[in-house]
This record gives C-alpha cells, structure tokens and sequence, in this order.
C-alpha cells in the first residue's frame, strides 16, 4: 500500500511524489493581467504561429510540456505516463500535442478540472511505483473554446454578467520520487454534484457547490479546517461562483475568508480587462498553478495549500436537451514540508 | 510499491487485483449477434425508455453498473473509485449515467480504448491502495454517435465498405483485493501512433498500428510471445485493420494467427447483419469483455488473455482540418492463476 485512505473520498501518500517542476504559457490577455509576470512564456500571437484555433491550442500545451521538462532537466523519453485532456471534443488539443513523442499516455476528461484529476492520477502512478516520472497536462484556448461551447467570434455575440473568460494557456507539471518539495501530499476525490443549475453562462454558479462538497469531504476526512492551510483555491468560479461558495461554507459551519481564492479571479483584472465573471477553461487553474501558486510555496510565502479546479461536466448538446449541469472538484493537498504529510 | 515495472510500458502487479464482477448491456441487433447469449441485458427498445439517444445511452451505461454491482453483491456506495468515459463530446453519457451517485469519479477519454484504459486506471488504484474496490463503465450507442461524427440517421447516408458499425452496449467491471479469479496481472499502456491514415470511415487501418504497437511492447516487455497467451484480442479493428494487423505482426517476426481476434468481428455476423468491416465503439469491446471474454475464462475455456482495446483519437474538426487519425492501444493481462502473475 502507498497511501493511507481516509473516509472514503481521501488518500494521504505514505511517500509522497515530489513536483519535480512545472511551467505556464499563455496567450496576450493573460499576460497583460496580474499574474503576467509569473507565466513561463506568453505570446502576443494568440495563434501560436499555427493556422486553427485547435491547432494553437496544441502547440501553446506542446511548449508546457517541453518547458517543464527542460526546467526538469529531463526528455520526454523520460516519462513513464502522461495524464492529459482539455475542453475540445475528444480532446484532440492533447492528443494532437503529444502525437509524435511516444509517451505512454491515458486521456482524461474533467473539464476544467482537469488539472486537479492529473495531479491525482499521476501522483497515484508514482505512489503506487507503476511510473518513476508522470506527467500532467492540459490547456484550453480563448477562440476554440468559444466556437465550439457558444458562437464563432466572427458573430461578436453579447456575453452576460455571469459569463467568464476562456484563458489561452497551458500547464504541465512533472512529478516524481525525488524527495525533495513541493510534494502531492494526497487528495480528495470528487463526486459529480448538480444543484439544478441550466445557465451555462453561469457556470461559477454551478460549480460551487461541487468546490464546497469537495473541500468539505476534505476537512471531516483529514480532522483539518481551514486554518490549517495557507490558501484553499478553486479553479475558476469566478466572481459568482465564489462568493456563493463562501455563503454555501458558511452554512456548513467554516468561515473561509482568510485563506479562500479562485483561479479565475487571480488571473485577470476583471473591471480593466472586461472579463465579466472572471477566467475560466482547464487552462486557467493550469497556468496559476503552475505559474503562480506553486512559484509562491517554493519562495516561501505558503507551505500548505488545498489547490481544488472545478469542471463543469455539461456539453451544448446536454444544456438544448434542457439538462441541468453537473459539476466535480477534485482537491490535491500540495505542501513543502514532508512531516506536514 | 505495488507493482514492478518491465521496460517503459509495462507494469505488473504483486497482488493482481481480482475482477469481482462485470455485466454487458446491449441493443437489439447485438443481441442478434453470435454473441447475443452472452449479455447480461439486451433491449429490443434501443431508446432504453429515453427521449434522446444520448439519454439512452447514459441509462445503458447505468444498467451495466447497476448489474455489476448486484452480481458482485455490492451497492454504489461501496465503489470508492470509478473510471468512465465514452465517445460523445464532453463524455456525457458517462456524467449523466453515474449522477446522484455519490461515487468519487475520475473521467476518462480514450475513445474505443476506454474499457482498456478504465482497466489499467482502475487496477493501479486497487493495487496501490487508493481504493479498496474500483470500478470501471464505458458505453456507445449507434444513434448518438452517428449523429455526432458522421451524419442524422433520418439522412439515410450510404456507408463505404471499411466502415463500421457502432455497437448499442456498455460495459462495467467491479475490481477489488479480493484473491480470486480472474486477475489484472498488469498491463501495457499505449502511446500515439499515427501512420497518416485521414479516412475516418476506415478507422481499423488506422488503429492497426497501435495495436501492434502496444502488443509487440509488452511481449518484448514480458519476454513473451503469441503462444503464451490463449486468445490476443483487439477491440474494434473490424475486418479492414485485422488483417492489415496480422501482416504487420508478421513483418515483426510474430505469427498471431492462432491467437488473434478481434471484439469487433465477434460482435456481429458481418455478412449477415450487414455492419461491413464489423462492430466499433467504447461499448464494444467493453461488452464483449464482460459479456464473453471473461466468462470464456470462469468456463475454464482460456487461463490467460491479452485484452487490447484500440482508440482513434480523432475528432470531426480534425478531420475537416485535414488531419490524420493519431490511435492508442491499452494491452491488459487477464489471468485465472496467480502464480501466472
């Protein structure tokens, strides 16, 4: 056994896998908000010198990947697994990324959580000794995202209050047994939560209670609150979402002012850079991740975060059937010291 | 560590996880196949009772979980861990079928190589600890498929001869530590190959090579080969892509003729269910394993098989973008005797 279960939503690693390193990439918009200065790489070209959105998306996840492993010091031939997806259908921005590299490779889909079940699942690989080094990534992209979830740019549709900003970026992060912080200390699993909400230009609203359920399974399997972490981030709940997700903690009896903050917030300026909601897509709680928060522990600001990136598990055919949609948070517990595990 | 590792791809498990339980739910023309005795449930309603196939699809998929479970005598909240994922955009057959569960859920996408990957994901949790019973569904319908990548049925479009039929069906498996037959011994994760083969309608040349890819890995892997095994089967290469398999297994110095088939060729009776080069789809490989193969070993009939379900990772976009069609394979090794482990 690798880990230690507790409840039945968490696992603790008895030894556990190191982020070896890690790299953001982004396109203008996000470059020119708050975080700006953190990413590895951002780009003016929004294209990414390719000729389809689609194609964009590949290539801005593709230069992730080479960059965290160069910041590794290790070849794509040094990865055991790779988990990755993103927003597409049939995640062809990952599979078209990694054609060619001959990575042993399972595809996920959580939509923007994707991030958070890539942890889970390359940190379960390395644990459990089925992979020396794993790999996760994922992307989303501005322009594919909204031709295929909403409506081609060319037709410059309005977009509500509600509605969020797609982020054009990619993380990847590489994980292994090196010892050395910071480390996967576990994770609690999501289960798929759905309050009724149909908006799907209110996904933030969606999400939330996915964000609560999660972290809450979290406290009562660990015996830990919100005082024991430095920060608990959501993926990208958005103004909305978030502010709802305090009200819905609230009544669960935690007060979460001090340490809780959502991906989507921290990347843009939202009255500056007419985002509406806040950031969105796998992409978003990808590059904070990789470009902000993990950068922020290793410069010793935090030593313990709960990173917890929320999906929407909705497509536009579900939402004209009239569906509901449901939602999934998966948290990863990341911290810098190893006794904390 | 739970498992050793042989080569990059390979993994085998010290304590093989035990497959409790699995069921196959079908269509009616599945059940009119030569396999059609084999399947838990056949419906000759192929809306399953739904007003949309996609709802129909969900609701096989919860069928085959529902009587899983019942055979393995276990209920949902006793799964701590489930894989799923299926072919329509965003995976929501899968989403809509476990919703209200309560099961923590890990999502997946790996096209027909679903049942593959959701076995690999699935053991490595039991093996390691993170779950002390996991399970893993896939599905596809005909209908909604169709409708999705290639045209509405009211359309009555013509169907080249290398194309294939989608299988109505899903499939689920109920795995846990529990000493007893049949195992995962291990598995051989895939990687992307792509021969440059653009015919979407001829999606067993394009697979071919993965699956020969991923066999001929975990033979140089395991120090094994064509005779060790009672059956090497792929998931859905149809007609077209076996025999283009076979010639590559041979220009690999392997003659897999007494061992080799095919799920796709299984399922129907091609000439007289006129389905062309055979069955395709998440669902039937996944119904076929649970429906047939596995109980072909509890009968006694096989002690050791290679199930290796293959995916086309493409998407329509890809397609109209003019790409070629990038596969994977997922070998996994099922055994009746341990010590064959």
């Amino acid at each position: 056994m690798s880990c230690q279960r507790l409840g039945r939503r968490t696992i603790r690693y008895f030894d556990p896998p190191s982020i070896l390193a890690s790299a953001a990439v982004t396109g203008k918009k996000e470059a020119e908000g708050p975080l700006g200065g953190f990413f590895d790489e951002t780009w003016d070209d929004t294209t990414f010198g390719q000729d389809t959105w689609e194609k964009a998306e590949s290539q801005i996840q593709k230069i992730a990947l080479e960059t965290a492993l160069r910041k590794a010091k290790l070849k794509a031939s040094d990865l055991d697994l790779l988990f990755g997806g993103d927003l597409l259908n049939q995640c062809i921005a990952t599979t078209f990324s990694i054609r060619g590299t001959d990575i042993p490779f399972f595809g996920i889909y959580g939509a923007c959580s994707t991030m958070g079940e890539g942890l889970c699942l390359s940190s379960m690989a390395v644990a459990g000794g089925s992979a020396r080094i794993a790999a996760a990534i994922t992307s989303s992209h501005f322009a594919s995202a909204e031709r295929q979830y909403r409506l081609p740019l060319e037709y410059g549709g309005q977009r509500t209050p509600t509605a969020q900003w797609t982020v054009t970026g990619a993380g990847a992060v590489i994980l292994g047994n090196h010892a050395m912080p910071p480390y996967v200390a576990g994770f609690t699993a999501g289960r798929i939560v759905d309050l009724s909400v149909c908006d799907a230009n209110n996904m933030g609203a969606a999400m939330a209670p996915a964000f609560v359920d999660t972290v809450c399974a979290h406290f009562r399997d660990t015996g830990t609150g919100p005082k024991d972490y430095d920060r608990i981030i959501s993926g990208d709940l958005g103004t909305v979402g978030s502010s709802l997700a305090s009200e819905l903690f609230e009544r669960e009896g935690y007060r979460m002012d001090a340490v809780q903050d959502d991906c989507g917030m921290l990347i843009y300026d939202a009255q500056r850079q007419d985002v509406h909601a806040g950031g969105s897509g796998c992409g978003c709680s990808a590059a904070v991740l990789c470009g902000y928060l993990l950068r922020q522990m290793q410069e010793g600001v935090w030593n313990r975060i709960l990173f917890c990136p929320t999906g929407a598990l909705l497509s536009p055919v579900s939402s004209q059937q009239g569906e509901s949609i449901p939602s999934i948070c998966h948290a990863v517990e990341i911290t810098m010291k190893r006794d904390e595990t």
